[in-house]
Formats: C-alpha cells, sequence, structure tokens
C-alpha cells in the first residue's frame, strides 16, 4: 500500500473549506497534513465546525507545506497569489475559489473588479467540470474548479451544446441554497430573513454569467445567455431550470437520449425519469438530470447538485482523483441524505 | 350603520377556505353566517383549524342559506354544481375554486377531464384579477377567483401584453409555497420529503398554464408561452420570474414605467426598487413586481404574492368588496408577516 | 369620533419595532406620527422592512415629540435613558426592552452588568403582563413590557401559583423561533447555521430567568425555577413546557380547571384540548394553553405564543389600549396565520 | 480478503430502512443482498427513494434468504413474527424495530396493545445500546435495536445512573425531527402543518417512556421518570434535555468529569464543551453530550444524535459490527452534515 498523500485545506473555516475537511477525512487515500484558516491557529476546528470535531484536528496558520495536494477555498485574489507560490513549490493546486476559470484575463478584471494576480497561470489551469475534462486534468499542477452554478448549468446544457442543437437564446433558472453566499454572508442572510422565502438576485449581472457563457462557448455553443440566480428556504442544493431553444424539434425520448448517450457511463451524472428534487443530490457529489419537451423546438433540463458537493469539495475531490490516477469516486462514495 | 353582510364559506377545512375565515373574521362589514365542510357537521374549527379557535365556530353541513354571499373552496366539479344552484336562489357566489376560470368549455373538458358542470353560467362568471375586472365585478353575482399562478404572473404580464410590447415567448418560471397543494396532499408533501428540496413539476402541463395563456389573449398579447411550476420549501408565497422576448428594447426606467403607469394607484400592487422576496407578502392581499432588462429586448419581471393572500382568499374577498360596492380594501389591512 | 391618539416607534428597524409598526398601522384610534431608528434618518421603512412598503413610511432621526405614546424597542440602558425624558415631558412610555421588568435595582445591576440607568423610574414602572395587571395599566405613564420567555411562562405557572398548588421545583423548558435574538445577530443566526437544528442555550444565567422567578414570586409561589430556553429552526413562536410539583395530586380535568377558571373570560388567553402547536399563535396576540397530570402530583402545563406577538408588540398594543381606556382588542384581530 | 457479508433490509421503503441501505452501500465488508418492501417487488428503489438511484437496486418481495444479516425495518408485531423465521434459519437479525426492546412480556403487552408474537426470543434479544453491550452482543443472533429517544436519553442519563448520583426524578425534554414520525405519516406531517411550528405529543404516554425506564434500572438508578416528546421543525436530528436530580452536589467539571470518564474511548460518542447543536450528527452514527449544574444538586445534561443515525440505521450497522466481530465504525466513517 503506498503510503497516503498528504493534503491541506487552506479557509477551512468556511462552509467549501469545512465540506473539503468532512470529505477527505474519509478518502482512502489521502492523509489530512494541515487545515488553515486565517487568525485561528491553534484553534481546535470543534470550535468553529463543531461536526468535525471526531477529528480532533486544529487550524494552522500560515501556508501549507510538505503536502502534495492543496485545496484552497479562499475569496478570490487571495487565491491566485497562494496558487502562485504553491504551484512553484511543487504542490498540485485544487482552487475552489474563482480565480482561475475564466480563460479570458480582461473577463476576469471586469468581472471581479481587480486586475488577474497571476495572469501567467491562467493558461495552465484546468477547468475542472470532471466529466468534460478528465484528459486535460490528468497530470495537471493548477486545477480551477468549477463555480456551483456553473456545475449545474453546464451539466445540463453542454450535452445539447456539443451535439449542435442549441440555437437563439438560453435560460438559466437557477435555485439554491443558502450556503452557496458562504459564511460571512450578513444580515441578509440571517435565518429570520431567509425562512420562508424565496427571491431571486444577481440581476445587475453574477459572476458565474461569463463562467456558463465560457462553458457553452467551448461546447461550441453560439447561443445568448441568460442567468437569474434565486436563494430558496434551505441550506444545500442547486436546482437549475434550463429553457432551450433547439434547432428542430425532439421529443422527450431524443432529449432524454442525448443526456443518456453522454452520461451513461458516468458514475456521479444520473439521467432521471422524474423531475429531481435537489434534497436527492444532498450531501453527495451525485448530479441528476432531466429533459422535457415543453413546445415546438422547446426544451427544458432540470439539474441537481449540491452547491457544496459536486459544485464545490465534491467536484474538488473528483479533480484530485483524477489529476493523481486514483479511482475517481475514491472518498466519494456518499449518497443524497434523505430525508 | 348597515346590518352586517351574511357570508358562507364552503369548504372550510381547507388551506384556502380556511384563510378565508381567517379574514372574513376581520372584515368590518361581513359576519360569518355558516362555515361548511363535508362530512364534518357538528366538529368545532379549532379541531381541523386550532389557529382559529377564538372564533368558536364550527361546521355545518349542508348548504348554505339565507346568507348573501357565498365562497366556495371545493375541488373543480363540485364547485360549479353549488355554484349553479346558490345563484339560482340569488346568492353571490365568489368561486375560489377552477370552474369558472376557462371560458372555453372545451378548453375544461380537456384540462379538467370532464364536461363543464354549468356551462349555461361561463358566460356570466367574471374573472376577478380584480386589478383588470372591476368594471365587470360591480353588480355580478358569479365571480371565478384567479388561481394562485395565474394572478403571479399575469400581474407581471399584463401591463407588458397592454402596452403591446410582448413578442415571442414568454416564460413563467413559479416558485410556489407547499400550500399551494392544499391540505389533503399526499405523502409526496410531508415535511420529510420537502423540507431542504426545491423541484419542478407539472412538466405535462399544469392546469394553470391555459390560464395564464387565457389572460395574455385576454391583454391583446399573441405569444408562445411555457409555464414550468416548481415547490420550494416554504408554506406560502408564490415568486413569479417572468421571461419576456420585447418589440423594442427597454431599460430599466421604461419597464419600471410600464408597471408604475399600471399599478401607481392601486392599493395591492407595488412596484419595488429591488427584487421582491416572497415572504413580503405574506399573509397580506399585496402583492410585488420588479423588472429588469437583462439583453436586448429581454426582460425579466419578478412578481410575489402569498398564494392564499392575493392568489386566493384575499382576492376573493377583494372581489366580493368590489362586487357590493364597499371600500375595496375593507378587511384587507394586513401588511406581510415578517419576519 | 376622537381624533386619533399620536403614536411613535422608536428602534423600528428591529424586529419588535417593525412588528410593531405593522400592527399599529391597524389600529383603528391610532396614528403613527413617526418611526424611529438611529442613523437611518429619511431612509424609507421600505429600504429595511420590504414588507411595510405599502404604508409609504420613512425613518426619522432624534426622539419622538408631539406624539401621546412612545414604543420603545431599544436595547437595555438607551431604553431608560429615553424613556426617562419622555415619561418627563408626558408622554406615555410603554418600554418593550427589558429595563423596567426586574423591580429590583440590584437584580438589574447583575443580569445586565450595569447600573440602572433611572433607577426612580422604577416604582412607577407596570410590569405589563396585561391579564394580571389591568387595574395598576390604567392610567399609568410607564409599561414595562414583559419578557417572550417570560409571558410564555407565566401564563402557564401563574394560575397554578395564585392557586397556591406549586411547591420544590419549576422547571420552564422554553422553545423559541429565532427572531428571538433580533435583527442584529450574528454568524451564528445565519439560515445555513440554524435550518434543521435545535439547540439549548443560555446555561450560564438567562436575563429572562429573574423575570419569570419576579413572576412566580408576586403570583404567591416559593419555588426554585430552572429556566432552559432552546433555539428551534422557526422564525416565531415560543412553546413553554413547564414541568410542576404539586401540593397534591391533581387530574387532568382538575388541571383544565385551573387554567379555565383563570382564563375563560380573557380574549387572548385560551386553554385547550389538545397540545398546543406554536404556529396556532403566529402573527397573533393569542396564548393558548394546556395541562396534563404526567405522575404523582406531577404536571406539564404547555404555553404557546409569538414571541413578537402577545411575546412583544401585540402586548405592547394590548397594555396600550388597557392604559387608555380603549378596548382591549383594538388593532389585535388577527388570527394566527396558518398553514 | 473475505468475501462480503450478505446482508438483506427487509421495510427499506420507510426512512429507517432507506437509511440501512446507504449506510450500508458503503460499508466495506457487506454486499447488500436484497432490499424487501411489502408489495413493491420489482419496483426500482429509485421510485420511492430517489437518492439511492445511483446504487440501481429493486425491491424483492418475501424473506431474505441466503443472506448472513438481516436488518428488520417493519411494523411491531411484523418484526417479531419474521424475526423469529429467520433466527430459526440462521440469519442474524437486527431488528429495528420495537418488538425485542422490551424485556418484560407484560409491559410489551400493555405498551404495544397485543401480545408479543415471540416471546421465546425475548430472553436471547441483546438490547443493542452498543457503547453498554458490547459483552453480549458478540456472538448474538438477535439484536434489539434501541429506540431514537432512549438513545438520546440513555447516552445522558446512564453514566449518572452508573455512577449512583441520581436520586428523585429525572425529565426528559426531548426535541425530535420529524423523520422519527416515518414516511407513512398522515396528514398532521405535511409540510404546511409543521413548519415554524413546534409541539409537545405523546402526553398520554409514549411507547419510548418504558424503554427509557428500563434502560435506567438497568443502569442502577431507582428513580421516577418524566418524558414528554416534541416535534421541531426539521427532517432528522434529537435534542434530549434532561434534568436531574442529585445525590449530592456537582459542579461543571464534576459533571463533565462523569462524561469524560464514560466515553473518552468512545468513537461516537463525544463530551463537548458548549451546547451541541442537533445539527451536527446530522447523517452521522455520532452523538454529542454536554452537562451543565443548574442549581444546587441540579443539573442538566444535553444530548444530541440523528435519530436515523445513532439513533436508527447507524447503530444498527455499529451493531452487526460488534456482533460480527468486525471494526466497529466501519461504514460510519461519515461525519455530521454542516451547513
Amino acid at each position: 500500500m503506498n503510503p497516503p498523500i498528504r493534503v491541506a485545506v487552506v479557509g477551512a473555516a468556511g462552509y467549501a473549506g469545512g465540506e473539503l475537511v468532512r470529505l477527505l477525512a474519509g478518502h482512502p487515500s489521502v492523509e489530512i497534513a494541515s487545515v488553515h484558516a486565517r487568525e485561528r491557529a491553534g484553534v481546535p476546528l470543534a470550535a468553529e465546525l463543531p461536526h468535525l470535531a471526531p477529528l480532533g484536528l486544529s487550524f494552522r496558520d500560515g501556508e501549507p507545506d510538505d503536502v502534495e495536494v492543496a485545496f484552497l477555498a479562499l475569496p478570490h485574489g487571495a487565491s491566485a497569489r497562494l496558487a502562485s507560490r504553491l504551484v512553484e513549490r511543487g504542490v498540485i493546486v485544487v482552487d475552489v475559489g474563482a480565480d482561475f476559470r475564466l480563460r479570458d484575463v480582461e473577463a476576469y478584471a471586469r468581472w471581479y473588479g481587480a486586475p488577474h494576480p497571476a495572469p501567467q497561470l491562467l493558461t495552465d489551469a484546468v477547468y475542472g467540470l470532471t466529466e468534460w475534462s478528465r484528459e486535460a486534468l490528468r497530470g495537471t499542477r493548477l486545477i480551477a474548479n468549477p463555480g456551483c452554478y456553473p456545475t449545474a448549468a453546464l451539466l445540463a446544457l453542454v450535452p445539447f451544446a456539443r451535439a449542435g442543437t442549441l440555437t437563439g437564446e438560453v435560460i438559466v433558472d437557477a435555485k439554491s441554497g443558502i450556503s452557496g453566499a458562504g459564511r460571512c454572508a450578513g444580515a441578509d442572510y440571517l435565518f429570520t430573513e431567509l425562512t420562508e422565502s424565496t427571491r431571486a438576485y444577481g440581476l445587475d449581472g453574477h459572476r458565474h454569467q461569463p463562467e456558463i457563457a465560457q462553458g457553452l462557448g467551448d461546447a461550441g455553443a453560439a447561443v445568448a445567455l441568460t442567468f437569474v440566480p434565486h436563494l430558496v428556504p434551505q441550506s444545500r442544493g442547486i436546482l437549475a431550470t434550463c429553457y432551450l431553444s433547439l434547432t428542430h424539434d425532439l421529443d422527450d425520448e431524443a432529449l432524454a437520449t442525448v443526456l443518456r448517450d453522454t452520461y451513461d457511463e458516468e458514475p456521479f451524472v444520473h439521467v432521471t425519469d422524474a423531475p429531481p428534487a435537489s434534497k436527492q443530490a444532498t450531501g453527495s457529489n451525485h448530479a441528476f438530470v432531466h429533459a422535457r419537451r415543453v413546445g415546438e423546438r422547446r426544451a427544458v433540463i432540470l439539474s441537481v447538485i449540491d452547491n457544496l458537493g459536486k459544485g464545490a469539495a465534491g467536484q474538488a475531490i473528483q479533480n484530485m482523483n483524477v489529476a493523481l490516477g486514483l479511482d475517481e469516486t475514491a472518498g466519494l462514495g456518499a449518497l443524497g441524505l434523505h430525508p
């Protein structure tokens, strides 16, 4: 048996970071060498994340050293700066943050309000929507883990984009659990403000819009994209309801065939017979997709993930597995938590 | 002071019926003469609806008599049959059910799976989306109270339809609280199944689709309509996210102007500066609408109501008020319940 | 008809303050002269409390003037200082905060960590658990509105304390919705932290403990009190489960009789046949109590209120009504919001 | 490597059964040979439990054969009858139902309303509160898996019972998520009825009361027990707030020492520094306990579990692991799901 792969999680006091620790603790080939959170050096994880108390770990300060892989769950900007130092030292970096998702340095500056801190790495970074990136992931040093909404949306859209059936406009109406806003969210995210309530946001432009558009372009689709995210009163889960205009009419069976041809061999993406509920992905790395004709050359594709699972920590581990040549499903055996 | 108007609520053990009783109990010009629920004669309301215990009422069996107005919250079919007898006896009927919403008797048969039980009344019935029907409501004997989704959607869409700006396709992606499914819902509606979960449904066709389409047609729009309802984990509230194609480009200000020109004098419909949350309407008859440009000749209109308020019992009372020449806001003073 | 009574709400950007505005807007004898919130002068209420948008009000700065009644929903300390100035100017003050609840100035200092800012007013203040204070309330200038937990607990306990049946120890295990923590709560109160979770808190001593003990003492009971509050994942509502040791054995009927003898004529306190659910009080000023024998000389009393209704804003208005000689139920007609 | 242990789950369409399948699918030494649910033979699990779709299993009818272990998640009565046949055939039975929990056949008849269907097995059955039953579990053929409330309560109480410090009365005020009611629950368990609401139930006597009392007696405590269960608006999780009378005064440190001395070596029971939230156990087999002095010879012990984890399926697997001499934590590596 090989010695375990030593990994670090940076930004572990947040939700994506905490989920990485939770999942990595159960990974058969991995040892969590260190977990980092700014200004919390020496504090037990249990003080911030009581569900992780059984691990008996404490936060460390500073940068990971002596690890093979580092997962970064940091605000944009901070992520690229640290990634740049780590890659130089030969550490494989999985950036769960946003810094390496957009390949276009100007788009980055426009959407993130600052010049890219490490533009030289942009061409090296592999955009890790795993199902479409396995070749590129193998042996890479820098993985840009996709955003949660783009993961949900692109799992629904890319099969149709690749099939050349998209035309005109694509609308992605996405509903997300609140954990997508992170653990540092303010008063708008209090329980009292959000329970029993649903609302749209990001109508002035959400940073995941250009990322979805980039993914569509990569898949060969030249379409207009409207993306409207919503908050629904649940902690986890995304349902993306995608409205497509098609080049020619497809019935339910033909639509399902496009999805099945794409995903039938996939361990984590499942084509369902009924509209999936977001909860069936909760706590897992699984995604569920479903297609329906709703009119002449019109279709709705539904896609469900856990935003912290396949939408963040789960996919990050899946990407690491591929990059390192491990079993792609290692550490990701959990099924959705229901009820 | 006039003697109070005697009213009955039939189907009062359900959610819409219970909400009617709750609201009518606070109406200054009304006396609840009787509340009816099948097979519950003599049972105190408190046994079914403990929040109404302070009223000290009991269910009655049979049909309302000696009342001026009857509110019917019954399954389709049952509603039309009772309405027909009551109208004949001179009772003003507000049908909170579905039987008189579609004017086309064939559409009714197709969507509700049975011939219409009282087709002779269809031309008399006034479709009570109050803001557009005041003239017709005054003095009518039979009011078809709109469905919850159509109310939310049409409040967003009709201003643009009337302005002649709609073209191509309208998409209504609606998110509803669970109470829309009623109180007799089955195992799919258990708390455990729905908490922390969001899903689409009705992709094979929802009965509110032809109702929205009828309303769009009445407002002069000839557009294709895609309607996809969703369940979100909350009890009350609808958010309709409506995607429009416009005949010409309108900026945010122009879009807001269309809404403001329509609703500025309305007591219950409010144009908001920010995307409304569904909760701000909870427990009230208020609606909140908001418009945003999202691309060349593309707009999103958001509309929020309480499905049991403006989407059912509230609007039913508003319609009665108009029909009887009362103050339109009587009994409907409650603001949204927050937090 | 008399001119409306001019009232002010100070601290209106918080949850109790917002609820006061919501309820006072529907009070038939009252005009909201001004709503105050620190550092928000000129801001429309709708910006902070969108559900109040239909009122068209804006926040004012400074102190209320030219009003007959002022409701204070302020942090402790601030409340007493302002109350002191207002009472001097002849304004009737209803303090929804904590400053005048404990009559013992040393207890105040101990529990609130500072000397009382206006000890001279303590003897004047009437503790407004309305059902027990009507005589004292009439004509008073300063009302100490009870805390939410004490209201729930004392409605359950006082009847038995007065009957002289309590002995040994009383345990109050209270479950509260999150709104009790207020609108300025921090990261522990994020939706994500609290949804699908229940926890105890305040085990080191909660400020409502001495207030409940004071109320028990006033009612003639000399018992030990254990009080453990809990947060449950809902916005509003308190259920107090009270465990009593009795001086002699009482069966269910005898226990119910104690409650009924106390509350049968009360408009807002209802003795139920089944264990009440907290939701049946939501949005209302109603309370529901229920008693059960659980062993030899042992009983459980359940008490349910809306912490922002009878537990704060509702009772404040009820107290004002009594103090001014108005109909005690004016403005408080709303029944619980269900479902 | 040994061939996998073949196991069956009977009653797999319910919540406890579904959770067993979910967990067993990840157990390294186990193969799920068959899953059974009445009247669903041939139906894919995904049709009932979509989160298990990735397993590709279908329900079988009839009784398990050719398995080493059978988990029964059946209604009382049915469970004992099947257990009796399986044990005879040499299958190890883990009864997640209630039939073998009470050792007293008359108590069973009284609480379950029927004579025990297999009284001859009662003395063989091992009550599997694992932490106290390891010796007895090794090599047993019939395991009575404890109820969810008794598991939570006894983890808090037994250490003090064994230490001989309990006297007088113990009160267990337990708060449970709704999944405890099972998947066949009726209209009282609709989302709309339970969201944003808390209530007590079972005041006439809950079947877990004699089970907790039996456990206290086994641990040497002769105390009166009051047990009041509550439903809180969450799917999973139990918080038991236990009020103790002690034989002598113990401060916080002494109380914590009693717990730590008991649990310090336990993989699944953790003594916490702060009051635990129920969510930190969600989806896991972990339990968290915490003690606090609240008065002279008075203490509160808090205990948190996932009712479907340590309170049902998790503990069932833990018990199987011990019975078969496997690593006790096998298949139970998951940490709580947060947020």
